[in-house]
């Protein structure tokens, strides 16, 4: 173990401009209000991100755009790949820059090898040991198919340059599990943002949660109530807020961005194959978004 | 539809020497050995041939060298990726040579968004619009976690310039049912080399089979028998090497490079994170492996 | 091995009268009816047959009065309960009529236990070595939730009261592969109506299927059809049935009831917690049933 | 709503003999000890109760024991079967003795129907409407194949006769979001040993728990200190006990009784199919047993 990674964290989503280039500018903008919500730091790249469909200058541009940005939140990079050619190549793009981690996700497209925990722990392995960055795990089952057990990560736990997990499998008696086999100062940090309150109850260290794209001030709030004590406040909150966190799990990113758009920061559009959202859709998150606001007056 | 892919094609291997770079010269042998096997033709920078670890230099040197090593076999290029970008720049690559189709696969990163039919049509609309070859489409659940409808293929067998499908589900009664709707002349093509004789008794195309790489001769003949009328004969040769033509989805790519190993072609390793296969499973392949020939004598 | 269920068997329908009560005219009716269309059997008090909702004593009854009303037809008795003791009571009733065989139901509620080999294979052992009928043992693992392995099924096939297998989870592969695995004459009957020709194709020796209750002489035909060498007629006809033979999996047996209703034999209601059939259900049953007779004149 | 089943519930293994017949004298003794430990109260002739495996008459009786042996105890019937009538009539039954609530389980075996939201309305319905006491739903899908969805659950709070929920999915997200969409007084009491603190801390009632049966002291005070404001506490605590408290969902009821005898209860043997548990799975439970005492002295 080599970090602390406490806190809440947005996956921040990679703008666009209507011919489906990189907007910077909408980028720049979005970046200062979330620093004004007071954001633990930011992953970049990421699944929220749009990274499958970055060219790999494209994700090296992101990188030191938000780092420009970021001020002195703390920064992690998206680096998933296939391959642990290519995943190294990404991470030592990052760390030409100020990120304090790489987020690596669990190769998934050759299933029988990947299911295997023997090929998972050597691609970890392989990785950190070539990675001049810390590395966070990121097990994502529902997009990949592949479910790191609890051993397997207890396991990489004891690599040094391994330095927590990203657990977004929604599965909150896992990361009670989880949280409960491994070592302390290995940092858990929740993907799964109507689960926080729930997870922060089993120990969890914090979340990098999609829908602080959309409500940062709530979301770091839930954090902060559960830190001070208070479990029926965090609870109140998250029960608030569950709906519009979870519109990325139900909606997609272009509903993210969607709800994005709908208080007040740059969402705009996502790159093929991802469409547009139906009329039905917008009204749904319309409704969502509509009760909920992100100053928390009333709760 | 444009075109016909009836007959029997093997997904080859990419073979890679010790250091991890693509072997020319192993390819070169077995191409000529499976041409002696009479199989229709070859599937280059598929699954079986670890596409998603290549480069994308490397794709476009898979597509060239089997160009000039196939003589009058048919060439499908494998193209897949996650944006209509990268997809649409491969299938250029290969309508460069002389490609008689390109393999599309569903991208499935993105499921909440991959598993809405709408967007299933628009990928492969978008695709097969910009494409210069004709599209076959790829549905490989097992891996991608997207498994098209059968509604969604007829959809789009309505497209000129799609000719058909690669159905590698390995659920039989989901071939019969896609063969049932789509119109006479779309290719059905089965992924599933222990499925093929029952697919054909539904009514299957043909087969692109990572068992051809291993038994090419076999795997043909249970094609020509089943279309000569003899099936009973088929039934028994299918039978006779289901296990050894399963290998693959058993043990992975390099389940089917250590059995063609121990036919005589070059399997050789895989990149990482596929790993070598253990001792176990070595023993597992080679007892599947010693009692079926590919000379046919004994069925 | 004890015996042979070569052939096409309905599993008939318990009709009930308006309070709930099992009419005895209708089953008469329809009996005779299904004896007309040539099928080779009946088994009574099975799933289709609404057993979980009968008590011993209706279940009891309704194997004397189908006794009355069979004629030569084989005739097999359904035996569903969770404990050896009830299931083996329920065989020593049928045992005191004509009965050739008792189709006997893995127990599932405990599912911990019942998904072990070792259970399961004690299970029908304990019953086997009790039943004073051969025993069939009933596999429906969409009901159940627990699929017998191929291994288990081969094992048990040694026994010499177990003479066969209802193989009704639908995967067409797994028949085959049992096939493949099991002794010359122990029967593999196929329990899924649409996927009645493919497991012929794959050896097969005939079906106990829910369809046959709709459509028997179309059931009927599909395996005379096949057994006679003619693949090409038996699939037509099977693409033909599909959809309204599939009703059962689809609508359930309030489903099989209606189209009953549709085709002249009496359907009537079911007991709760099934519930009648809403409009929309109903219509859908209509144009499937419509355009299908049973005269084959068409095919 | 009509009642409210605040607590600690143990659902009671039903004691046999070396023939397999009921022991009440063993029943007697544990009860005894369970009341010691300061339970809430008790369900009989539930799934940890063997209740598939008992007679009518057998439940009856179990039900007239435990009403002597309970003192002020709370009692709840498990009523479990396929159809209305029988349920109905095993409720009337429990009726004329001194049971608070049924607990009724979804019916299972006829998926296709079962899992239609209208028909899961209506069985409760019909069942309720026809109860001489109040109604606990038991929603089991492990066991049932069948998952109440919060909707359905919302929709029968407003039953007046239908007091609450068995909650056993072990899906502790579901059982935030039914705590949520439930309206206050409506019991959600979790039948999932290991996640109890964590649906504590989202706001359930209680929790009827098969680990209750091994280590009721325990259980009673995971719930004591939550409620006392000690979360850190009852988080430890149940972190200690989850492995020996999960050993039900682990190994079945045989393991739970396995685990009641090293503690000194009267576990004893269960009715086939279930089977006597193996060596191994015997010195896999006495490890888990061995270090974890009920006396709390160590937490």
């Amino acid at each position: 173990m080599v970090s602390s990674f406490d806190g809440v964290f947005a996956p921040i989503c990679t703008p666009f401009d209507t011919r489906g280039e990189v907007n910077v500018e909408a980028l720049r903008q979005n970046m200062a209000r979330y620093r004004a919500a007071g954001l633990t730091g930011y992953v970049v790249s990421g699944t929220t991100g749009e990274a499958p469909l970055l060219s790999k200058d494209e994700k090296r541009m992101m990188y030191g755009c938000v780092a420009e940005m970021a001020g002195d939140s703390v920064l992690i990079a998206g680096t998933a790949s296939e391959s642990v050619r290519e995943t190294v190549a990404l991470i030592e793009a990052a760390a030409e820059l100020k990120y304090a981690a790489a987020l690596v996700l669990t190769p998934s497209f050759y299933k029988v090898q990947m299911l295997r925990a023997e090929t998972q722990v050597a691609f970890f392995r392989a990785v950190a040991d070539a990675s001049p960055l810390p590395v966070l795990i990121y097990n994502f089952p529902q997009m990949t198919g592949v479910d790191l057990p609890v051993e397997v990560v207890r396991e990489l736990s004891e690599h040094e340059n391994i330095a927590g997990i990203k657990e977004s499998s929604g599965d909150i008696d896992k990361a009670g599990r989880l949280i409960f086999a491994l070592p302390k100062g290995f940092d858990v940090l929740i993907g799964a943002s109507p689960k926080f309150h729930a997870c922060l109850c089993l120990g969890a260290t914090g979340g990098i949660l999609a829908g602080a794209n959309i409500l940062p001030r709530s979301s770091q709030t839930i954090y902060e109530r559960y830190r001070a004590g208070d479990v029926a406040g965090s609870l109140a909150l998250q029960q608030k807020v569950a709906e519009v966190t979870g519109i990325g799990a139900r909606y997609g990113i272009q509903g993210v961005k969607y709800a994005m758009d709908l208080k007040g920061f740059y969402g705009g559009p996502s790159r093929l194959p991802l469409m547009p959202l139906g009329e039905g859709q917008r009204a749904e998150i319309e409704a969502l978004v509509r009760d909920v606001d992100d100053e928390l007056s009333d709760v």
